[in-house]
């Protein structure tokens, strides 16, 4: 594998020295979904690296074939063991330090009904005052909780977007 | 390279036989823009298939190492030469069947200034009634200009959300 400008490009790829394949490494979209039930949003506990420990929204990698939406509810199958009805996108994030792009979609928690999932060492409901913000994983994690619980008080939730590059600030 | 499930996952991925690295192949992001001077609109043909000679909005693959709104205003200049003023995310879709995910800015083009880039075989401004309809290179950019000239009417432009699944239907 070598790293170089492919015929007809402007940039540097991974090119398979062999095959003549090039392997193009592009941004990678990371879905989740911000889970609520009577007013309490549902926060998962890392049981893997990185931030293991730390608390989080269900969210992962979205994989090929799926869309963002069915990305951000199977992850919270996955991580919390919940059924959500989403309610639409919600924030989206730009990392371009580490190229990532996160979406995350306001969802209902059906029932009130959750679990542990694999990667999760613990899963809980918090009341706003309740939520362990020196305890959060990411700060996209930070960011859409801020947005949620200022955006409730007008009950208005348009798209929030933003760039978050380190330092992060807390605010 | 082998398609094998690597330990502690539970999908097939494109594994190298020789040393072992794991390549992810991730839905990938396209970021364009949709340019507005004086009300009417800026699009570009194609000079590339897939879709040659049908007209788009500028828009292409983006980059590690960038943000959306970045890729957006970069297409911009390579495809139309033309600077734009960002005026926040407007429409996303989601197309699963091809694993692409489709942002799209609203923009003001800066002094009306525009050319033709290395990509298109021609720019041009279009007024509403202009827009060659049947001749579109894509889906996305249908739906993009249909959300705008409806959201025009009350000068309000939430953020559109929408997958897109062949056969797709005109409306």
């Amino acid at each position: 594998m070598s790293f170089k400008v492919p015929e007809g490009d402007n940039r540097e790829r991974h090119v398979c020295d062999s095959c003549g394949v090039i392997h193009y490494i592009n941004p990678r979209i990371i879905a989740g979904t911000l889970p609520v039930y009577e007013g309490k949003i549902l926060l998962c506990r890392r049981a893997i690296e990185p931030r293991k420990g730390y608390w989080t929204l269900p969210a992962g990698f979205m994989e090929n074939g799926e869309t963002s939406s069915q990305a951000a509810a199977r992850e919270t199958i996955e991580e919390a063991e919940a059924e959500v009805n989403l309610q639409g996108l919600y924030t989206v994030f730009n990392l371009p330090h580490i190229s990532q792009v996160y979406m995350f979609y306001r969802a209902e928690l059906i029932d009130g009904k959750y679990g542990v999932g694999e990667e999760s060492l613990d899963t809980q409901l918090f009341e706003e005052q309740e939520i362990p913000w020196d305890e959060l994983a990411f700060p996209t994690i930070h960011r859409t909780l801020k947005h949620y619980f200022e955006d409730r008080k007008s009950d208005h939730y348009p798209v929030r977007t933003e760039d978050l590059r380190p330092p992060y600030r807390k605010s």
